[in-house]
């Protein structure tokens, strides 16, 4: 099998049958990979069915090795990755190399010499191997979009939030210190609270009980709620951006004349 | 009297008055039941008038038996479900004749043989009862247009949500599992949690405890809300978008041929 | 003074001088009235300064009384009330005169023959002078534009959210009612839980405890916030829009040639 | 070196390569200061580290105090305050240098007359040193562009959520007040309970308990957060608006004499 052949198979080429049924067997396995993860925590689950466990990890990493390994070898049949040694170091730089092999690197290195101890937080990190989706999910690669599009609005909005963040903590510490020293022990410490506030998550484990200390919370919540909205906004206007701009690469026609269709005009 | 008289008179063709008249009459039916369910579950108030609510029970059933045996009957005189036999059968799988149907079969099939301790949730599953409302409610159809018209764009972002809420439980089960083994005893228990910060709901029945938590907690939920509210922005945008092409008036014109232009292949 | 002179400094007529300084009299009376029945409500400040705030009560219901019987008798000035009996009656009955109205009569009533117990509410009811601020304030006139814009999709979302609310309750209160009889202990009881969670408000005084409950609540949480967001993108909508056509009254002209520009070209 | 240099020097002219280096030392300088006002709050770490915080305050206080002087000095390079002496005065009360002076006054009168009390007060008040970033931040220079831009629509809903937050607490406090006469002691002491609830902030450390409040509480839930959420919606489009405006390249042009539209007369 040449080395076209097996770069289109692995990045999912929809024109060939086998290429899709490559994607939808990793996409599995990557789904069934991250649901392992979260049903081995539940405590006795593991313990019970360890065996089975176990082989799934052996035949999860020997495919995902596999995986990395092809990928790496048919790499060189990518125009920029021309080069077989400086194109394939290259190559293993980029992002999804680095998540491909990251998702099986510990395992093999705990196999390798096992550490109980260590154990535990490898097989926990296997959750991150829900980052291999990155080669087949529009949905990441739409918020990876959306995200460099809107990174300078972004930016400024979480400069604005830090500012903030910052002003709301120092004055609600200096206000409400002296009266519970625990739960406002310091500027860090209040921080909990005024994220809590500013988001509106709100749990109710902090609040200040002082006249002056409410007074002051409720004009951060007023102020501040507004400003904490800005990127959920901002996200939500490159969404939608993006999306239309996808869905109108090819330009409208009229289904009478067949002419194409000036977009600004339609859509006033 | 006719099928298609029939038929007029139950989906409320609003040029007939006896048909609007029945319409408000079912609507009424419906919105009595669904009170009745929510009353009834009210300790003291069921024993207390329980002939009064039983006897509006075998009324509310008879009425909405009738309409569904009236409805099969009359649907043969719709272009779609024309073949008596063939096209009743698929008539009574559209959704609203199963709705219909489940209305009505549970309690006929408990006075067929009454089972005391069924009987208890056969009541209360009347509410569902309101789903009857489908054939009435512009406001119930036009979120399932806006549903299906935001059905990738929903996709997509639920599908973000399901990755950032994973990430979020592991890492916090991760960190706050030892401290709290109760709270965060596992990743599916830890996705409670999760939810109430990203929705920013915000319960504080569970929060973090450790600072390293705390940090996470915040970053969490300052990243996260913006992608929680995604949806809400969605739906909000298809709600404008599907009322605001209800609305117009003036459909638009091709500027090259001047022929009206099909709202549904210029949006695709 | 001539009935249309009383109309026009009424209805701050802000051509005429004496017009501005009476509103500017009645609103800060009226600021004054509200920011009194807030203090009077702080233990002990009532009872400390009794004299002071009798008095400004004396002095505001002679006021606002004098102005309402001013109103009604200057009323006929207006082309809509000429009739000085039958236009005075309608003139009363418009929502503005009922507020007005509203304002003294309880105390008027009152000091008639003061019943002890009932002064304590009638006190408290002042704050609903508060509505007087309606002949002078823009903000709530733009409001009120608003909610008549936008009634329709209100109405539809206001109905969305009910089915919402009653299908969430239900639910949860099938689910819990048997692990938290009292927080849980009916439908009614539960729409606490359902708006504080749908609302994200979230106080946490009443939260599902069982596994099913749990996952049902994250469940609802998750869509439902989506639908309870609604309201405020539509109100956020409609107060833009009637905004910019406020101030797009007079259309805008070129500053080099002066003809008049096509909005629909400049703004794509 | 001329009084030209040092003003281009000191407000980051971009053109020259000192004077870039400049603001980020000062940028550099006041990030430091706000992360020792937070540090330092941590219990302990002051105690512990006290040579070295209270250099680093004389470092800065030394090189804002010369920034300041500096500035004064040079301003009469500037036409609006070309006067050596009124000129100075005028720019001495601007913001920017009225924020320059409360960003060493307090430190240089402490070591004036060391008041050991009001050190800590002092050390803290150094957290608005955050407010010198103005300078710099185009970040904080667009907020308060956006809220100069939307300063009408922002009055009006703040005015319009104060109404609403006078209504909701007056109320609740009518229905609570006697049954947790602790906290709901008071109409202001109410407002607590009304802003946690209208933000969705929602603590709760206050919740109604009587059916009646519960009730009045959902509503003023589902009604109140659509008007709540209107400055986050009203800063978000502002935000929007500015920044598309400030990215737009090419000018709009007047459509009968094809000359270049003025942003600022277009939308008034």
């Amino acid at each position: 099998m040449k080395r076209e052949q097996v770069q289109q198979l692995l990045n999912g080429d929809t024109a060939y049958k086998t290429s899709r049924l490559v994607s939808v067997f990793l996409i599995g396995l990557i789904t069934l990979n991250v649901l392992a993860v979260i049903v081995e925590s539940v405590e006795g689950i593991y313990s019970a069915y360890k065996p089975w466990f176990d082989a799934f990890e052996v035949f999860s990493v020997a495919v995902f090795s596999l995986e990395y390994v092809l990928r790496l070898w048919a790499c060189t049949s990518l125009p920029a990755y021309r080069h077989p040694v400086t194109g394939r170091i290259r190559f293993a730089f980029t992002p999804l190399a680095l998540v491909d092999l990251f998702a099986v690197l510990p395992s093999l290195l705990t196999w390798g010499g096992v550490d109980l101890r260590a154990l535990r937080v490898v097989r926990l990190a296997r959750i991150a191997r829900i980052a291999k989706l990155g080669h087949y999910s529009k949905a990441l690669q739409l918020m990876a979009q959306v995200i460099r599009r809107k990174r300078h609005e972004l930016t400024i909005s979480l400069m604005l939030m830090f500012v903030m963040l910052i002003l709301a903590s120092s004055l609600m510490y200096v206000v409400e210190h002296e009266h519970q020293p625990e739960a406002f022990s310091s500027i860090p410490a209040t921080m909990w609270w005024a994220v809590a506030t500013l988001t509106t998550v709100g749990y109710g484990d902090v609040t200040p009980v002082t006249a002056v200390g409410k007074v002051l919370g409720a004009l951060i919540a007023i102020i501040g709620i507004g400003l904490f909205a800005l990127p959920a906004g901002i996200v939500a206007a490159g969404f939608v951006e993006v999306n239309e701009n996808d869905s109108s690469s090819h330009p409208s026609y009229c289904p009478h004349c067949g002419k194409v269709l000036d977009e600004d005009r339609i859509h006033p």
